[in-house]
């Protein structure tokens, strides 16, 4: 400890003593790089001075309806500008943002909504249907709805509530960001999927969100003025933490309603987008995107890929269009990723499988980490072998304060002073970690987690049903998809159709079983399913 | 302030919060980049496996003679690898680094032994004298002394004290580092020239550190494993933190005993030199060097600059050699920079007198600051139209916790909250802030500051000295240099070269007056010397 003899006045002062936040990069930005284009979408084309402005008017209505600091203010809205403009906008009036999942049902948006307590919910009017609908099924009391229309998308004001744009122009310009005084303060809530029937609420602080900013930017060899275009999620990991980054750099960053080959090729061509993320679904639309959906660009484009590794082949070709892959792992727990597959320079001459093979790791921690390794049950360092199992073990800064309300669930994540990732992995001599298998039964279908045991339960709740199991089945296009292995009670009957058309009806479209296969389960001699026979029966089909 | 209404079970814990410390780069770079090269002197070459073994072994010695966290570890050395170690090696057993200027005469390192309580100095063979000259005039405990020789650059041991990698080679390699318990606690030790006779004593966090790499990686530009050349004095704010900064990039450190522009351009050409930090003098070094000492190279090398804006004609000189000159601004209290003259795209086109022009400007905050302004002496901003002048005030984690002992000197330089920097300047309508004066009245020789309050100090002991004054004469080879006006008492004598002799026997040889004038100097009605008068006269010299 290093704490000298005669500290007599050298303590934490304003002076010299600032909370970490990622709204300071903010604040800058519009100071050093006023004239430089912050956000573009379409028509939509702001410079930081514009954003700053917008973001403090979103502020200033938020305070002026009521939403006081702790206060939550959801959103359903995809990658588009308000969407960007509420992880500055909300913190910026000392509220916590909890972005809403677009996919999932009304139950799962209500539940989210009642659980958080949401004050105020803005809305895309794409979403305002499962909006009202979730409102319509809450317990507590309803937020208020702002809605956010996007006429040249097709989606113009339904009439039924305050609206984002004219509630800005009416706003307070002047008003004055509510700093945190602490940087263990809540910056956001994001609900994971998680391995029960219910998601659990992930609460970020401020200073994991900066952090994550700074470790990324060396990550990603970023320099000043990136062209970022954001296709992950700001309701996974905010986004990654993406665009909180951007400000920091003084890069732009490009909206996208809908992720499509061609708005990516088109993003490229004509805003020279120079980075993005996402899961490798993106990748294979890319690589296999019609003649007419793509275009040429001279620069190359750095994309980090999380969820699964990817496949050599899709590596191979996405290479030779000029897209480097980076793959990077994380949960919604460490506010994305945490680890990296950092390419070292003596990998530069290795052929073609094994440049696939060594990119199919997850890596070594990112700079703001400071320990991500694998270990045994009984928390001991496993053998850095390349074979031998362990569980993925995480301690640093962007590490979640905890689940909200769920005081139980946050201690046994942090047993022993680490985040326990529940993702099983070997670690190769370098230290390099590769995911092995998934502890927790996830699914990763078009980069959403799934929780098979969600599956499971609506299955389970069928009349004929004794018995569900599901599991991963790949998919071309999806990664994976969930297939679902049901043992029927005796006598009943149930067919194929009838049981997805029962999970359609009470799951997100993604969520819902591709194939159901019945038959007894393999069980344990202690009953329980071994999934691991299912997965191979999957792989036989 | 973000703080929800339920926030149980979420507070800080080991898996989610980790002190900031410069000491984790080194720990992860041993991790992720442990066979890149880590630093290079002369034959000397090791990675980052090696440089993190060394650093553990030179903490584990430092403990096993007896230094506990808290204590302070002095060094007498050049930029050289014994020099970048103890940046790690004394911090990681928990002590304070403190850096001391080989420059200094021996009663100002005796003072600054004595005020700092140093338990060991690390000392380099050719600035041995110095520091055995200098424990002789202490009054309190002599540090015990570590020899660090350097035979090949013809230093070799002196055979009188233990020696470095005698000790290094018998300390112990698993050596447990001692990481801050809180980000709060001291990391350096670093002594400014200041106003007084008197060094005062500037304590570092760990957190300003930190924060100062990863800042300082956005500003410049820098992406994974830069070769950086160590210019500016590591006893000068720990070099502006570059060393702590190049393991978190996997960058290569090159060290050198003596800066000459034959030393900088084979370093650019031997081992591809592409950042490094200097004073303008560097500048001038490079650009008036030798058909001999010049070497050719064909990338671009990215230079930080401080202390006093670059010469136009330097600039326009340097920038045609494959130099891109940054101007950046801070001072001992501040870390090293906190300003960046940040280049915005729409100068690109501007003729060379105006380029020249912008990149005078000390520029705006650096992005781990979160406020650098002018203030009028009410505190208050100051118009920003590049005329109204105020003095520079900083507020971000990049600053100091305050002097050690002298609660009172902290106070002041902190008063209102923010870090008052006591340098004149005006703010142009873009925010950017040029220096206008100093308030202090420091002169800047060949980068060491030099208070003319000391000098005139030393004059004013000679019995036929009635009254001196020291001010700044410009200088080609070091920019400024001490020139003092001297009142002889009524009947006394005494000559120039007299003068010149009785402050060199007094004072270090940079600080020695190269002119003297006499004369009855020009005073306000209260008395005052009028120093701008004397800055006239010197500017007819």
């Amino acid at each position: 400890m290093g704490w000298m003899t005669d500290e007599s006045g050298l303590e934490k002062c304003a002076a010299n003593f600032v909370p970490l936040t990622p709204l300071s990069h903010l604040a800058r930005a519009a100071e050093v790089f006023p004239n430089q284009t912050a956000v573009i979408h379409g028509d939509h084309r702001v410079t930081y001075a514009q954003y700053y402005d917008r973001c403090t008017r979103l502020a200033a209505l938020l305070a002026e309806i009521g939403v006081t600091p702790g206060d939550v203010v959801a959103t359903l809205i995809p990658n588009l500008p308000a969407q960007a403009e509420a992880h500055f906008g909300v913190p910026a009036c000392g509220a916590v943002l909890n972005t809403i999942n677009i996919r999932l049902d009304p139950d799962t948006v209500a539940y989210i909504l009642d659980h958080g307590g949401a004050k105020v919910l803005l809305v895309d009017t794409e979403f305002l249907p499962l909006a009202e609908d979730a409102c319509a099924r809450m317990e507590g009391t309803c937020p208020a709805i702002i809605e956010v229309p996007d006429a040249p998308a097709g989606f113009p004001a339904s009439g039924r509530h305050p609206q984002y744009e004219e509630l800005l122009a009416e706003a307070n310009p002047n008003f004055r960001w509510i700093m945190p005084d602490d940087e263990w303060e809540s910056l956001a809530l994001n609900y994971t999927s998680g391995t029960t029937g219910r998601p659990k609420g992930v609460v970020y602080h401020h200073r994991g969100a900066y952090l994550m900013t700074m470790g990324t930017v060396i990550s990603w060899q970023m320099v000043l003025r990136p062209v970022f275009m954001q296709i992950v999620p700001l309701f996974h990991c905010n986004g990654w933490n993406h665009t909180w980054m951007m400000p920091l750099l003084g890069g732009t960053l490009v909206c996208c309603r809908d992720i499509t080959a061609a708005a990516i090729y088109d993003a490229i061509a004509d805003h020279g987008v120079t980075h993005f993320g996402g899961a490798p679904i993106v990748l294979n639309m890319l690589v296999n995107a019609d003649a007419e959906d793509r275009r040429a660009f001279d620069h190359r484009v750095e994309v980090f890929t999380a969820g699964a590794p990817p496949a050599p082949a899709t590596l191979s070709k996405i290479e030779k269009l000029g897209f480097n892959v980076t793959q990077v792992y994380g949960l919604t727990e460490t506010f994305g990723h945490v680890t990296e597959c950092l390419w070292q320079g003596a990998w530069d001459g290795l052929p073609e499988p094994d440049r696939a093979g060594v990119k199919a790791r997850q890596g070594v921690a990112m700079p703001m980490m400071e320990e991500i390794t694998v270990m045994d049950a009984e928390m001991a360092q496993t053998p850095r072998d390349g074979t031998a199992q362990g569980e993925i073990m995480i301690r640093g800064n962007a590490v979640m304060k905890g689940y909200l309300k769920n005081p139980e669930a946050t201690a046994e994540a942090f047993a022993g002073g680490y985040f326990h990732s529940g993702d099983i992995a070997v670690q190769h001599p370098d230290g390099y970690i590769q995911i092995a298998d998934r502890a927790k039964d996830i699914i990763i279908s078009g980069g959403e987690n799934i929780s098979s045991v969600e599956v499971e339960g609506v299955l389970m709740g069928h009349g004929a049903v004794n018995l569900a199991a599901v599991v991963a089945q790949p998919d071309e296009k999806w990664g994976e998809v969930p297939c679902a292995f049901v043992e029927l009670k005796p006598g009943a009957e149930a067919s194929e159709e009838a049981l997805i058309a029962f999970a359609r009806a009470r799951l997100a479209g993604f969520k819902t079983p591709k194939r159901v296969v019945f038959g007894e389960l393999p069980k344990t001699s202690t009953g329980k399913i071994q999934k691991f026979e299912l997965r191979k029966q999957v792989a036989a089909l």
